[in-house]
């Protein structure tokens, strides 16, 4: 077995979910997440965890749910695995980004609903998600599929400990700040963040951070004014998006448009009255991955790069018992700051350029 | 889509398994079951079944087991699955029928041992048993790709209304006889059935019966006086076994040899006492099996054989609250009857070479 996918297991199951002995593990496998899932097998074993393994997908999906006629339920049997499990790990990496695009929305959305309670018990679970590179995610990504391993796992197989240490200082910055300002070329966007936590998401429960890789400073803020644009590529829904801006007025979207994709921005807007509002602002802080890959669990965690995501926020973030933004959706879109730009906290200038104050080659 | 996997998938969801809209399906997928798996979906789509898909990987619980080191327990999250569950469909057709080959007896008995109460919760549902014809089984058969998947859906694919309307024949004479004797060149067996009910075994639930393809009657013999030789080659836990002749006295097997695998019979017999004893008389009726692929889900319901299984017996054979052997195993051991030979009930001959008495060609 390659080594790098052991390392992935074993940084997955110790240092992400933090499993111990007796705990009651689902695996839940991508089509081609096999070769990962054997590993993860191995080291659940070996600490003497209970697992059951669940297949994600695509294509079972899509058959599915194509078939399907009439009112969705809220399946007891499934409701029960994950109400009585005590972690999730999701093993993405199917064999085509695309295997469920002819599942109409309307279907997708009712299916969704009827599986909320599921998904709450999912959410109350140690879960985390990963991915297995696979050829369908280099392609995804227009890579080759060595190279893509090899950037996989360099944005996997860090020190997380040691960059939980650098990114916990722009945690206290942001935790200790009330207003953030974003200024780059053609951007320059206040930002409110008074009251709320930043999340050190170092890649582990522990952390409150789900992904596997992270590598992200993020909170939420709850008022926004100005303007902003995100130069990095994306694709949301299923549709290319380019050089998306956004003009807010009392943290309300006012105004905007892209150079591709305006349409999808446009129907993600209208979704509810929360998706015009801003559920985070996320600091990406991994510079093991170096490029744009088309795969949102990586490219928000890029360094040099800050993403803001419209709709929903994260509880992490949110005072005890308050209510932050509220939407069915969170989409996360994302701007370069590695040249011309700066990130200030209440006035100082906290990263410029892409460096952090207490980096080297940081200019005041 | 081949037209064979999806006449495979309504089969085993309508005929076999009996499933109606609301139930709660927990659908296995073996390594290369993909396929068969995307055509169940799309049936229990269809019919307003919810489905949780579970992945049934030897090379994962491989790793598991192997790594795994200490005491096994019995996972909460797994019980709740399976005892909120309506059915079970198995999908077996993994990548290699040798995948789990080096895991210690031992550590598959205590891990067995540890999920008893997850096999009973899994077996008080509407489970059927089936395979997707995958290059594994092909290879274990000895047999081309394409010329195991016409024989696995010869099998499978069949009327199985009126082979039920067949066999029942068989179940009344069974149901009704007291004495079985099976006599063939160098077979002389005589068993009691007296009480006992036969199933038939029509590849349904309706019927008591778990296996896709199956086409067999069988019934649960308390006493065994003779000699018995079985001359179709298996393979028993890993080892090929051939010739096996068993000599019984009052129902207990007192004298046995084999041509292969004489030492893999020896530890079967002295698992526990009910190992040797008989816990299954079997007449197999599937014309569509037409040759032997080292595979008992196919090989037992073969046209022209008898199966007698040494261990534990069916509840489904055995009168309300009465216990049958009981034993740990239970391993089929496969006659061929298609040639100087006769079954008889009560001194009636039913069977001979291979002929029913309701059959054309018949010599009674």
């Amino acid at each position: 077995m390659d080594e790098r996918i052991r390392e992935h297991a074993e940084t997955l199951v110790d240092w992400s979910a933090r499993i111990e002995s007796g705990d009651d593990v689902v695996l839940s496998v991508a089509e081609d997440a096999h070769d990962l899932a054997v590993a993860v097998a191995a080291v659940l074993g070996d600490r003497g965890a209970n697992v059951v393994t669940t297949y994600a997908s695509e294509e079972i999906s899509r058959a599915y749910l194509r078939a399907h006629d009439g009112d969705f339920e809220t399946p007891a049997h499934e409701l029960a695995l994950y109400e009585n499990a005590d972690s999730v790990l999701f093993l993405g990496g199917g064999r085509n980004t695309f295997a469920a695009a002819d599942v109409d929305g309307q279907t997708r959305q009712d299916a969704a609903r009827a599986s909320q309670p599921i998904k709450e018990a999912r959410m109350d679970t140690d879960w985390v998600s990963t991915v297995h590179p696979t050829r369908s995610l280099a392609q995804q990504a227009g890579m080759s599929y060595e190279a893509y391993q090899e950037f996989a796992y360099e944005a996997i197989l860090r020190d997380w400990e040691s960059l939980a240490g650098e990114m916990s200082q722009l945690k206290s910055l942001l935790d200790d700040g009330s207003e953030v300002r974003l200024v780059s070329a053609e951007t320059d966007l206040t930002m409110s963040i008074e009251g709320r936590s930043a999340v050190n998401s170092a890649a582990s429960v522990a952390y409150d951070s789900h992904n596997l890789p992270s590598g992200e400073v993020f909170t939420a803020p709850y008022d926004a004014e100005g303007e902003v644009v995100f130069d990095v590529p994306m694709t949301i829904s299923g549709t290319r998006v380019r050089d998306v801006r956004l003009r807010f007025e009392a943290g309300r979207v006012v105004d905007f448009s892209a150079d591709t994709g305006a349409e999808t921005i446009a129907d993600l807007l209208d979704t509810d009255e929360g998706a015009r509002r801003l559920g985070e602002l996320g600091i990406g802080m991994n510079r093991g991955i170096d490029r744009v890959t088309d795969n949102i669990l990586f490219d928000e965690k890029m360094g040099d790069t800050v993403h803001l995501a419209l709709g929903r926020a994260y509880d992490a973030c949110l005072p005890e018992g308050k209510n932050g933004n509220d939407s069915a959706v969170h989409v996360d879109l994302i701007t370069d700051v590695s040249e011309d730009s700066r990130l200030e906290i209440d006035g100082d200038v906290v990263q410029r350029n892409g460096r952090f104050r207490w980096e080297d080659g940081f200019e005041a």
